[in-house]
């Protein structure tokens, strides 16, 4: 009999007990799972920072924690470094983020802002865009998240690049890596994805540099992280035109303070983090997937490196 | 040696002329090409109805007529009955469909609109749409255009129909035909997109009663003819909010009229048959490449059923 303890926002328990329950029912899990389980006997926990769990050392028996959230430089403060820690790799929180991604993408490359503005009842004719496979599209991050964008945008026939901190391969995706990889690739990127993880290496990974080395009228889609971008920079890349837009979905500070001057450039949009969300139903079954194989007897899956941050 | 009269609009000569001499030569096969060949020797004619060409009778020896256009309706009338006509199905052409109507559907899923025109400083969060997967959308026509949409919808994860006048079948696609079919379909489309050709069975196919078939709230795309709706309906559907928006390509009447209602409706988006275009180099290698097998003795690709009107 395993025990596990809901460590995560009070309000979902409700919508987690049941998804658990028949998740650990279906993998044939015997456990008993609560919000206030004597810390001494608890297996895992399922873990967000919302759940306010403070004293770790109370939980002596504790196998991992298993993060609810995919980015998880705000877990890695709290839970203990001798405690393995599992990032939340979910179907449907991938999926989602794959189809916000395409959706906007698509946006700048076919030009779709002016007709959703209106055209005014000008036949204005013969504006198209290139071809798919003659636009760059530069992801920066090539983790589940970035992997599984290139992929859907690279099947829509775009020619993607992708970037990652250690050398990747790719059969259809074009794979650079370190400092000379970002700047080769950001010098051909029409279209930058950032879905790079916080940490110390990242931030400002787009900064007045990295900007510089862009073509004129790159667009930037950030639904990775607010710190990935240094946001001074990117305005004044924004008010020269050398950047033509920003769709960004995260932020140094969330929610996005109502004075900042990201929410009315014209040529940034604003989304408040929804590019992505763990869906409930597929999280509790990757939660127990987890744990299952971990029980098996396998290596913690998706466990987090702590010195490289994610 | 075959001589190819090119008789589709004048303007766009100076472009064919290298990329057909080109795709000839590639293919291996000695051509004569022009504007003004004797009528009495040629052979193929490159067709599109701004070639404003009048008096077939005097090509004797044409053995078809290729049009660049992938709608014939209004090839068909020009071209004289016993003349075999082959429609357009260029690499080029499909592929910028598939982006449109990817880009278009994605927009309409993910609810763009709304972060387009700005949240004024609201942080608005847990918006979520559902996954693809449980977005049912319907392709009325699974000719060419309608298939590869459909199959590019599919694998970004949505749920796809695809309807036809005749049955098909398709290892992904849920396929119906036939009226019963259709009205079938429509009652779970939630997104349409309409790619049937224009024939005298395709005239009003979303009429009134077609219309309120569908679940509320659904979404028109029409990227196809303008005949395929019944535009007075349409227009009372959206008054209703049956109808939750309609984005239109084409149109009864093109340039469509600046006085037309659908300029201003607040839940219509008019593009201007921008949708795709017969792209000139793919487009000249599959006319090519479809006299090629012609000549080697295979039946005209992609030949017009005359009966059928496409």
């Amino acid at each position: 009999m395993l025990n596990v303890q809901f460590a995560a926002n009070p309000d979902h328990w409700p919508i987690y007990q049941p998804l658990l329950t028949d998740a650990f029912q279906t993998a044939g899990l015997a456990a008993t799972l609560g919000t206030t389980l004597d810390p001494s006997v608890v297996d895992y926990m399922v873990f967000s920072p919302r759940g306010q769990i403070e004293e770790f050392e109370r939980y002596t028996k504790l196998k991992a924690v298993l993060s609810l959230w995919a980015g998880v430089e705000q877990a890695l403060p709290l839970v203990p470094k001798h405690i393995p820690l599992s990032r939340m790799v979910d179907f449907g929180l991938t999926q989602g983020m794959v189809e916000w991604v395409t959706g906007h993408v698509l946006r700048h490359h076919l030009g779709l802002d002016a007709h959703i503005h209106g055209l005014g009842g000008v036949w204005a004719e013969d504006v198209h865009p290139p071809l798919a496979q003659d636009r760059h599209v530069g992801i920066l991050g090539m983790g589940a998240l970035g992997q599984a964008c290139g992929e859907a945008l690279n099947a829509l026939g775009f020619a993607v690049m992708g970037w990652s901190r250690t050398a990747k391969s790719h059969p259809t995706i074009s794979c650079h890596h370190g400092s000379a990889g970002l700047d080769e690739m950001l010098a051909r990127t029409e279209i930058a994805v950032l879905l790079l993880p916080d940490t110390q290496a990242t931030q400002n990974t787009l900064n007045a540099r990295t900007l510089a080395l862009m073509p004129k009228g790159a667009v930037i889609i950030n639904p990775g992280r607010g710190p990935l971008i240094d946001d001074d920079a990117l305005l004044a890349a924004l008010d020269t035109g050398h950047i033509a837009h920003a769709t960004l979905d995260v932020f140094r500070q969330e929610p996005l303070p109502p004075e900042h001057p990201f929410w009315h450039y014209p040529s940034v949009t604003v989304t408040p983090h929804v590019a992505s969300v763990t869906r409930p139903k597929t999280a509790a079954q990757t939660v127990v997937e987890t744990i299952r194989l971990h029980e098996a007897g396998a290596p913690l899956r998706f466990k987090v490196d702590r010195s490289a941050g994610y």
